[in-house]
């Protein structure tokens, strides 16, 4: 089904709209309109209710397993915002009646959400107006403000309810059992819940006050307490022309928060209705005020990135892109991680891919180093889970879970997945057991981390370790082929997952294989430089048949090669599969359409891959493949791409700029971006993709910015498109701050710290800044 | 909220009618439009889904606790009538469009759900017919037929999905494990899921069929299994003038039922496959005739009752109350109750009152003698929880729950209710503690159906044990009073349940000494008529010092007597409270509306009743008490009574009629019988009042008919309503079926079995029937 788009997009670079109100697009906003601030999120589901909504509310690493047979996921918290209004007699529904001056806005800077309208049923006219915000300056608190305007020429009779609706579930999963309510003096409401099985303590408070006009008149108030319900129901008569203020400020504390000093619930209840009575004192306006000041003093005042375009979803589609980096992102806590639909749907249950090393991770290592340690000590607490996975499976060292919950959850991928269409059965999903480049993928981020912050003092306590256990795993992973005397990598899944157990996966094998050099690498310097850390290191990890280990490895690991076209086989079976015309299947942008056709097995034995694959390695290994392998592989795998994974086209969008085919580069980065923010209504229900939010930051500093880390060093070699004037932004190396600015002819850097010098590359030759450069930029020729 | 009623009641007894779609009256057709078979029980919600719906199927005796702090309950089944079709992309929806032609009837007799409406929306028109039953044929069986017909000039593009649905719950409490789906050939689904605390296994399995006309196509289908979901999507291009037919066919097994041979899952599986193979090579329409003719055989022609009304009403309302005590009670199974809304809503959660004993019962005893004995068996098997209830409270003997779920669950009354408007907390609810004439009531039905059936085979092993036991707990829950040299029962709740913590609530205590003098006599009858079974149960139970215990507690209970006004006191402190005129609160029949103004405290504290309550004990032991008596509590109860309780009113028509105050028990009768059926559109949401549907019958056969069993003997005392013309009907008594016909000045009976003559008493006289018996009847003066 491809509905009729309602997306708006404003002159400015900081708002969404949905222009006109279609019940059939709800999961849509509900997605992209999502608020939050890293520790909670909250689909932006409309006040009053419809068939198909989503009511989503997450606080992040908050997991709970709904029965022992199903892994662990985010519970949807009760909801807030929710708003049963009834206009003389009739529910206010907007299907029904005539709706004018339609609009929902998403201010990006601000993050304030607002909604407005007017509707007419019969004789009854009303002009409704809300705002709703989750906090950036206190990450407990979320609040709203509706005003509702009596736009006829008689008394309005209304009957409203509101308060904490704890029915909702994660689709009919209930993770929370029903444990107390409570009233305080008609304004104050407290829930608490705790979730089944990890007891986990929920404390949710809202105060609400309604103010009306002076001939209006408030008639009853009173409070329910359906099921899982903690309800008031106002009755009002608003006078014609008079407004009612309906305000409801909110605290959410969770047994599991790091900054909470009791997480008993008498103390989580009291945090609550304290933090709910000074925020009622304070008022909605100056709370609100309050989030939109650290908004502005946390990320755009502090990291600002500006693109001069002609065309304003440039600049747009960024700011989107980092508002919902950090909605998703728990820069508070460092056991907790990045879920692949951030805390704005229940797909992927809140769950840690590659996604966060890959994807989202370069943001904040860039950005906000800060942030990017949290995200990487993560992996680091994970290493019991990884170590116990490896062990299970028989393997030495830290293997880490594709997928990746609460730090000590270990392995979290589901098991069973969508129905088979041949079979009638549903299919088992194997990730869990082979998708095994995600432990290479975790020493990737945690390397390139420490390459660009220089944070020692991580690297000694918990990096190393990583890259050393990472890399032992994969010295007992690799299987000898005593007839071809080589090591090879069997029975995986590579980023294509279409091609389930292939046998040399070529990015498996060279990611493993770089891994194992890093580690051999890192043993090496450590004995010479650091001995005393080595020490300890080699007491713990015994270092020396580690090394014996990984040279044994490294010498003999089968790296698949260009064949005589220059393109590397994906894996062993790719090349001799039969090729399928894609071009009949990808029309409609119907993620999956092909699955209507085929099923997995028949897909797996064609040359049909689902995502960026043998592009990647070449992407985050440019100097290893020379221009011709790059051309040859692009030209090879770029048509036989379907791209149903939205992790895809922003690295073909990389690449295609860094070859230098700006046009397809161009092409790419318009469809990419438009994955969530774009017109089609149906992509983003189950969520935001966290991935290719975090590729639109890729995309324009590492695509068009040409900034790039590569084995530790920074590279820049701007490439912009046409059309765009500049694009200046900052960036944090080695502990300095960097003011980058590019136009067409110029790349200008300023060291803003300039406490040390710092080198970088440009156009294969040297450079170093401890103050300001000015480089003349020439049109770069395609390679 | 009142809203417009939409209820249509045919010029045919058999039909009640939903004359125009109105989304805010879901709640009241899902219930009183439910279907069932005593097995299970689902609300009627409509096949496209609306915000507010409640989609319950339940199957009876299947509880389950959803967490350790919560009372176990009926779990809300997957649901197989859904269907979400949207034409032209436009999702179906009457709130939208418009509608004509609209019509939902439920035909009682035939146990068929139908449902017709034209919609058109922008240039789309369809006629849309569905048929749907519960089979009273094989109680497993459910089926849906659906036509759609496209109206318009076009072709008309459909899409649809339908399947099972796991993603009910009941109201946000998941029970139900997400266990295993599996599609068969295209055409059958299965969903296999657990319960999570009483591990009961449910196979639902729905065999689904398409077929449209020759100029139409089925343009693609796919199953789709989302989370707790297994659906099929049809794509469907429909000629103009062409239909299509959608034919479901479902059934459900569980491990609990009591006709499956092995309640694993493997055979339960291979159960629902072969069920429904079978079903769907007979045909929506044979199975539904199927079960129309078990209706008619086992229900309608077995047991006729006929009324000859110029008011079509009466005989409906009495249809209307056949057919759902029919489809609430397991019939089937003494190891299940039947709930107090039936199978036909969440509220009191399946559980079973005294409602069974005292308003349903008499039903099943007159007309079904054989579901009569399963529904007192079933206390019998509930002795267990019974004796342990009284032990935990330190009692003796038998103290049966207030509220009792499966038969060895014991007590399952929740603790907590609604919230306190001036406290803000949520109330107790003190009935599962101090509600305890349900002890003596439980021996009250149990009598009953001894004195009617003269069941000895059941009496002997099943019926003594529980009078003897209940009269147990009386002896030892009775008080001494030193003071007053008498013994009482203080702190409990009456039938009036606005009065917690009475002492001597007058029906409870005269409840507590009948049952200790039934035991008393009992063990004396035995004694001499029946030495070998008076062995066995004194070598059981200690008939001796029973006995002598009830002996004692017999000559010194309390039992509150007339004051000088001839009144009988509820309650020692009743008599001695505030008056407050109820008038303001009992306009527009809002029950409870009262707790808008006074909490329970408040309301406790003024001489308020909720439900007939001394009026219900002049009832039940009317030889006791001399007419002058009986008026005057009427005259004092009546204005103090706010029949909050929907056991009410039928009370006071039965009572009312008896007394020969014919226009108040016509006034209550025909308020009594629309509890439900009546044009109150919210009154059901939560179920339909299986008492008060019970009680639709005793108003005409006990109030009007003028049948009764007092102390074991029958007495028929016509009071027929003067525009009756005749009633004509059946009863079983001492394994004779009489066949009765009443005219406002004839009493006709015949004996159909004839093998014994019947003794019953009429106007104080005595009489005896062995073939065929008519009296004449003058005109009955007030009494």
């Amino acid at each position: 089904m491809i509905l009729a788009s309602t997306i708006q997009y404003a002159n400015n670079p900081w708002e969404v709209r949905e222009a006109s109100f279609d019940s059939r697009n709800l999961g849509k906003y509900e997605t992209i309109f999502a608020l939050g601030n890293g520790y909670m999120g909250s689909r932006a589901a409309t006040e009053e209710h419809y068939v198909g909504e989503k009511r989503d509310t997450f606080i992040n690493g908050t997991f709970d397993k709904f029965d022992a047979d199903e892994v662990t996921e985010l519970p949807n918290v009760p909801d807030v915002f929710q708003l049963r209004l009834r206009v003389h007699d009739q529910p206010l529904d907007l299907n029904t009646g005539c709706v004018t001056d339609y609009q929902r806005t998403l201010n990006l800077q601000t993050g304030e959400l607002t909604r407005q309208f007017k509707w007419q049923f019969d004789d009854r006219q009303l002009n409704f107006h809300s705002s709703r915000f989750v906090s950036f300056h206190d990450r407990h608190v979320l609040g709203s403000q509706i005003t509702i305007t009596n736009d006829g020429s008689a008394d309005l009779p209304l009957v409203f309810q509101s308060g904490i609706d704890g029915q909702q579930s994660n689709s009919g999963s209930q993770h929370f059992n029903d444990w107390e309510k409570r009233q305080y003096e008609g304004k104050v409401l407290q829930y608490v819940a705790k979730t089944n099985q990890s007891n986990i303590l929920f404390v949710i408070t809202a105060g609400q006050n309604v103010m009306v006009g002076k001939n209006s008149e408030i008639v009853k108030t009173r409070t329910l307490m359906p099921r899982r319900q903690l309800l008031q129901e106002f009755t009002i008569r608003l006078a014609p022309g008079e407004s009612l203020v309906f305000e409801k400020n909110a605290a959410i504390f969770t047994s599991r928060d790091n900054d909470v000093l009791y997480p008993d619930k008498e103390s989580l209840q009291q945090n609550g209705l304290q933090r709910v009575d000074q925020l009622m004192r304070d008022g909605y306006q100056n709370n609100l005020q309050a989030s939109i000041s650290a908004w502005q003093q946390k990320v755009w005042e502090k990291m600002p990135i500006t693109i001069d375009s002609p065309d304003n979803m440039d600049q747009l589609s960024l700011n989107f892109a980092r508002y919902h980096l950090h909605t998703m992102t728990p820069a508070h806590d460092e056991r907790m991680n990045v879920g692949a639909k951030g805390l704005t749907g229940e797909g992927y249950k809140g769950h840690t891919f590659w996604d966060t090393e890959m994807f989202i991770l370069p943001y904040f290592i860039f950005n906000f180093p800060d942030a990017a340690r949290k995200l990487v000590k993560y992996r680091y607490l994970g290493l019991g889970g990884a170590r116990r996975k490896a062990a299970a499976n028989g393997f030495k060292g830290a293997q880490y879970p594709w997928e990746s919950a609460w730090i000590d959850d270990g392995e979290s991928t589901p098991v069973w997945g969508a129905a088979d269409i041949i079979t009638g059965k549903a299919t088992k999903i194997w990730s869990g057991f082979i998708e095994q480049h995600i432990t290479a993928d975790v020493a990737y981020g945690m390397n390139e981390y420490m390459n660009a912050t220089q944070d020692h003092q991580f690297a000694e306590h918990f990096g190393y370790e990583v890259i050393l256990d990472t890399a032992r795993f994969w010295t007992s992973r690799v299987e000898w082929h005593e007839d071809k005397q080589q090591y090879e990598i069997c029975d995986v899944i590579g980023p294509d997952e279409y091609k389930e157990h292939a046998d040399n996966n070529a990015f498996t094998n060279y990611m493993a294989h770089w891994n194992m050099q890093l580690a051999l690498n890192l043993i090496d310097r450590l004995k010479q430089e650091e001995p005393l850390i080595y020490d300890r290191y080699d007491r713990k990890m015994d270092l020396v048949s580690l090394r014996q280990d990984l040279t044994d490895r490294l010498a003999k690991l089968y790296l698949p090669q260009p064949n005589t076209a220059g393109v590397i086989p994906e894996d062993d079976a790719y090349l001799s599969k039969q090729v399928l015309d894609l071009k009949p299947y990808l029309d409609g942008n119907d993620v999956g359409a092909l699955f209507d056709h085929f099923n997995l097995d028949q897909v797996n034995d064609m040359q049909i891959t689902k995502q960026a694959d043998v592009i990647l390695l070449l992407y985050l290994f440019e100097k290893q493949f020379p221009a011709q392998v790059k051309h040859a592989n692009w030209d090879y795998y770029e048509p036989k791409t379907t791209h149903d994974s939205s992790l895809s086209m922003l690295t073909h969008t990389i690449f295609a700029a860094d070859l230098g085919l700006k046009d397809q580069a161009e092409d790419f980065y318009e469809r990419a971006r438009l994955i969530d923010l774009g017109p089609n209504m149906k992509s983003s229900d189950e969520g935001i993709h966290a991935a290719s939010i975090g590729g639109i930051w890729n995309m324009v500093i590492f695509g068009f910015g040409g900034v790039r880390y590569l084995a530790g060093q920074l590279r820049i070699n701007p490439n912009l498109p046409e059309k765009w004037r500049s694009l200046d932004f900052r960036i944090w190396w080695h502990q300095q701050e960097l003011h980058i600015h590019e136009t067409q002819d110029q790349l200008i850097i300023k060291n803003l710290t300039g406490t040390a010098p710092v080198h970088f590359e440009h156009e294969g030759k040297e450079y170093s800044v401890d103050d300001t450069l000015t480089i003349g930029l020439k049109q770069t020729a395609p390679q």
